[in-house]
């Protein structure tokens, strides 16, 4: 078997055989075959794509070039959430200790932010002292310990994704459903949990700009998770609009900590309660309005924020910052950008807004560079809401005074004002099982 | 300017500037653009193609990428012949001597066998003592004293072929007609010669197996050649059939000879006076009547015969060879493939021919493998021929034994023997100026 006639075949749209995908990527592990040749398979892939057999294939090899994660004596099922990235995307703060204070085990591995959308372990460290690092077997501790651990992905589980994913993001070929697909279910059936929800993003902000795609793109994964035996469930929902009102690290844990206590915005309580209700069902705690009612419980009784301040405790955070959100540093320069016009909002670019957030020092514009936890903005108004002209619309929290004007362009260019709302899209499309 | 964006841009089906293209090959060829990021754009030309301006670009910058060559104070224009390869194409032995013995200087840089073709320094370096690595000083030299000097392709012409070739050759990106072109190209223009004669086939052998797309071809290197300020013609001949009877090294020299002294097969003799008729005319020697004239007289005269010889011992050869073809080293074995049936061989898959001949020993598989240079077959029969069943149609020439067997089959495989002809196709399809 060689490398280049496997590269021609992809290349001339036909389908690859399990052995030739194992191929690839063992002998890529080993470093027998060089990138400038996968790079070429990977532009053959974006064009040509991958069926559901090549995509389940290339999955599990990668699942297989590292260890899969055990747990010994685990007391209960392991359950995951995954997003696959938005703006304004906090629900894993608020889900996974929703249902880790109902007895389900949350072993979680998290990843940074990516492009424009955040990342779950950037928004923990923002708590002051918050370990992401933890090694394998103190991680295995604490779930077994507490039923919750949320820590960044290692080096071990699939390592193949990892350098994969570095060279498609240098050769342009990150946007590929099967390549997305095999990168996110790689990890998940290597982290071998018991039940996976996935939160697939749809609209403006999303890998996937349309349903279509989404729905695609869902139902691949849950298939491949199926396949390996897990308990698989999708949900699509919007990502038109960022999610809740505050985008940027430490922003985004105070959101979380308000919605944990039952005080959070509508949108970000409503699809919270959607995943914790699904990961809950796939549990077996009964069918999801039981376990809906469970999840509002959690938060009302205080249980959900106890178990989050639990975990930060855990995990070296300090607990002072989430019991008092106050105690979380400020941003030198808060400005407030006002709606230009009255009307309702009926548009607003969700990864325009998200690349804001980066602008004013929540992202990374380089690996090596360093984030501005303070930074990001808070939507006073968003998507179907009404606004007076000259209302305070958006409030930038920044260490970077020079961004604003631009940041300032950026959300009035992303922003549409109308008189009425026409269609307003739904906040969650569709469950895919 | 990021290589990762002009890699996005072509992905996405958009032109690349001329500063883009020079942006790419000038840190490639400096190290700062890696393999992997140039694999990955091939592909994306591969699929997403170069309109002429950016393949005119792509062209001067590789030929930008080393030394141009320079002739001080030669008497004469110089002409080049470039064939884009084909099996039993022995054009350049004869041809070269022709035009050189009308006073057009031939200072050519020819390469080696590639795939299922032949290549004209092997042929050569089959006459014992011939040196096709002479040093450029000498090369120039050679060309001002005899008016004609072959060698192999110099690592400072257009070196940026050299690596992208490299890399094509491994990533399944060698068959796109940009790539093809700005490859051939950029080492014709930086060759600098004054007047260029491109024979471009087309058919089962060739690289482009439809007219369409061998006169795209044609065209877009004609317009190149143009650009750059030299004098360019095209000519599209058949590659349907193998051109001459002899196929390998030392019988391809021995058949050039042949056709040098007036007693060559019919195709092959027409075909180099059409090429021999277009340089002069290029070189301002008259019209292409003329021209054939001209060039059939020194055929007849001789002196073509005799220009060959003197270029032969200028560079080392053994003449001898030359003006005995039975001193060249004779194969081993000899095998004779009759003919299955009675009737017109109508069709003879000539890759399949070429491949055959290299299976007999007349190629390499890998760069480092050594040639059987008189190995090769000759086609005793060959396509709108009649032929009796059982009558000799193939001879092999071999020192691998082991290998008849396979190659009798591959040859009466690709073979076709039906009771009539029923199209013939014309042995020159069409001139491009």
């Amino acid at each position: 078997m060689r490398m280049y006639d496997i590269i021609k075949k992809k290349r001339d749209g036909f389908e690859l055989s399990t052995e030739e995908i194992n191929f690839f990527i063992k002998n890529y592990m080993s470093n027998e075959i060089p990138d400038y040749q996968v790079s070429a398979l990977l532009m053959a892939i974006y064009y040509n794509g991958m069926n559901n057999r090549e995509t389940a294939d290339l999955t599990f090899a990668m699942r297989d070039s590292g260890e899969m994660l055990h747990f010994e004596g685990l007391n209960g099922l392991r359950v995951d959430k995954h997003s696959t990235g938005g703006v304004g995307d906090k629900t894993s703060l608020i889900v996974a200790p929703i249902v880790a204070s109902l007895g389900v085990k949350v072993a979680k591995m998290s990843g940074r932010g990516l492009g424009h959308t955040g990342g779950t372990i950037d928004k923990l460290e923002s708590i002051k002292g918050f370990k992401t690092d933890i090694p394998l077997n103190q991680f295995i501790d604490i779930v077994n310990d507490i039923g919750i651990c949320i820590i960044g992905q290692t080096k071990d589980l699939a390592p193949a994704d990892k350098r994969l994913y570095a060279l498609r993001d240098v050769t342009a070929t990150v946007e590929s459903i099967p390549l997305v697909v095999s990168s996110i279910m790689s990890k998940k059936l290597a982290a071998n949990d018991d039940c996976v929800v996935l939160d697939v993003k749809t609209g403006s902000g999303a890998i996937c700009k349309t349903l279509e795609d989404s729905t695609k793109l869902a139902s691949i994964m849950v298939d491949i998770g199926k396949k390996a035996g897990k308990n698989m469930m999708a949900i699509i929902t919007d990502m038109d609009r960022p999610l809740g009102r505050n985008v940027g690290n430490s922003l985004e844990v105070i959101e979380a900590v308000q919605t944990l206590k039952g005080a959070g915005p509508e949108d970000l309580t409503e699809v919270c309660l959607v995943l914790a209700s699904a990961m809950l069902n796939l549990a077996g705690y009964g069918d999801t309005e039981t376990c809906r009612k469970m999840a509002m419980e959690q938060i009302t009784s205080g249980k959900a924020f106890e178990t989050f301040c639990k975990m930060v405790e855990r995990q070296g955070g300090d607990a002072s910052c989430i019991r008092d959100t106050n105690n979380f540093e400020k941003a030198k320069y808060t400005y407030t950008v006002l709606a230009p016009k009255s009307g309702y909002i009926t548009y607003m670019n969700t990864e325009d807004i998200g690349i804001a957030s980066l602008l004013l020092g929540a992202g990374r514009n380089k690996k090596e560079d360093n984030i501005d936890y303070s930074a990001g903005l808070i939507l006073n108004k968003k998507t179907y809401e009404k606004v007076e002209a000259g209302e305070a619309m958006v409030t930038l929290y920044t260490n970077k005074p020079e961004a604003i004007e631009q940041v300032e362009a950026k959300i009035l260019n992303a922003t549409i004002i109308e008189d009425e709302i026409k269609d307003e899209r739904p906040l969650v499309f569709k469950t895919i099982i």
